[in-house]
């Protein structure tokens, strides 16, 4: 837990391994995402959907139902599934960030507009619905359509939790697993129900996935704020001048006096920033130490995760899901 | 047909006839748009689904579901869930066509905020998925589904026919389509499918809601520009402001000369318009011809969706079903 990982990308390794099933799930993605009457909705899907992407969630689909030796089809219609509701809750993301980039490049809202981001989103949710539908299984479809609303709460939670200097570690909890870890749960639980894996297995899967993703959105609040040689394609400060209320955030306003949370009112509050307020942010963070106390909060929820992969056979992919735990928090170094 | 219906709303007697039904339906919406952790969810949706809407669409799916004998009570959570698609897509709608009133009232867009309707929106959408899912049923989930993939490709190609007037009917009728009918036929298929019904009945529910459908949303943009003693709430030529491209302007797009042509390419195709210009639209519509066209065209589909219900038992329900499609157009006297 406390060394660095390993210099090789597990994420690749794992890419290689699903490399069939991966060019499965593209084509498929490429004939859903059509639309015979309304043009303008591949052009912005393959806007995003073709920028390079990581797809780490429809390769969590693919190791959990292949860890638990599915012999079927339909994983790649959940991998598919999985990618069209993220792609979807980026393209209102952006509308609502009001955001300019996303993965290097122009956002949608940008390039068209935010009408066709917010109607495109809903076209490629209701296309994740239907390829849902085809997979045949009530448990999956239970299990996504909580995952959605799970993830709904949350951007609307995120919403009201911003500018809230009040808001609590238990509320920044079920932000992120809104945000992010509701659906990395939902993909290897969904993965592991499709392959009719008895419910130890299903839920040693549910647990990996959700504690990866709450590791994976620490890790991306940590390196808003700096950490060690970020490099993740978005711009540091994001969140401070969103007024977003994230966990170095949260601790710094805990462990401030009288006269620092008057600053955090203001800057964050009131969101009246001026020269060198972040700068003033990131002093307190160093001065209570939250910095690195959000380090240790992601290591420990990667290692919840590694650990959550106990009950599951001896495989390559188990192993690689391990190494993946490792990988997210690696950027903390 | 051409007979001015009754006096009495047909609206109404089916409100009464489905009284009980309709308490246990606004009790389970209430329930189901809840939001422990997130209280802007009920706020906004409140102020939507309580402001009064007609309830036309859970109504279609309560009267479709007793008219093939259905016993369960899982056409509550049917027809809260057609309900809830509804109020999802007129939230994304007001933003996407930044109203400013909806039902009389201020929209949600307005009093809160765009990224609040969006994100709400999507709530009510993966609400709306959970309780089909509790219905069980993966047909009815799959006539949803496909429905959702309509609604939401209709919403795109109407922003992309939006200023151009080279719009066919086709792409128009494939607009309204998306737009209302696809959510009435879907209620209607759908409480059937629940019923376990005879195909042939499913196909004629389907097909009457179709037909109500199309009907509805052409009686509609009849009114938009004016029609005889217009009263639904919304202003006359909001449709012209905004340069859709509906029936009646596409028949007179149709009918006129090259001086006309460069007239509609102005107003609609480039969205110039001054003084007098909404005048001239409706001079040249009346010209023409195209709104009494456009009425008989809707008086078309309501007949339609009456005959479609022939091969349906005798019931009061089917009455008050044939009564909806006469009340539908009643609006065009």
């Amino acid at each position: 837990m406390t060394h660095p990982p390993k210099a090789q990308a597990p994420h690749d390794r794992l890419a290689a391994y699903l490399g069939a099933d991966m060019t499965a799930v593209n084509t498929l993605i490429r004939a859903r995402m059509a639309s015979e009457h309304a043009p303008r909705i591949p052009e912005v899907t393959a806007h995003l959907i073709e920028a390079g992407g990581k797809r780490i969630r429809p390769m969590l689909v693919l190791a959990a139902s292949h860890l638990c030796k599915y012999e079927g089809e339909f994983h790649h219609h959940l991998a598919a599934t999985v990618e069209f509701i993220h792609t979807a809750t980026l393209l209102h993301d952006d509308v609502v960030d009001e955001s300019k980039q996303r993965r290097g490049r122009a956002t949608a809202n940008l390039l068209w507009d935010n009408k066709s981001s917010v109607l495109v989103g809903d076209y490629l949710f209701a296309r994740a619905f239907q390829l849902m539908v085809d997979c045949g299984s009530l448990r999956v479809l239970d299990i996504l359509a909580n995952a959605s609303a799970t993830i709904a709460e949350g951007e609307v939670l995120q919403l009201t939790t911003a500018q809230n200097i009040a808001t609590s570690e238990d509320q920044y909890l079920r932000v992120i697993r809104g945000k992010t870890a509701a659906l990395f749960s939902a993909a290897t639980e969904a993965g592991a129900v499709l392959a009719n894996a008895p419910e130890e297995h299903v839920q040693a899967l549910f647990t990996y996935g959700d504690a990866l993703g709450i590791s994976f959105q620490i890790v991306d609040d940590y390196l808003d704020y700096g950490g060690a040689g970020a490099n993740i394609g978005k711009n540091i400060g994001d969140d401070f001048r969103e007024c977003k209320v994230t966990l170095p955030v949260i601790r710094a306003i805990a462990a401030g006096d009288a006269e620092e949370r008057a600053f955090w009112q203001r800057v964050i509050g009131a969101g009246k920033q001026g020269d060198g307020d972040f700068e003033q942010a990131l002093a307190l963070m160093a001065q209570h130490d939250t910095m690195e106390s959000t380090r240790h909060e992601a290591l420990l929820w990667a290692s919840r995760a590694k650990a959550a992969l106990a009950p599951l056979p001896d495989h390559p992919l188990r192993d690689m899901l391990s190494d993946l735990a490792d990988y997210v928090v690696a950027r903390l170094y």
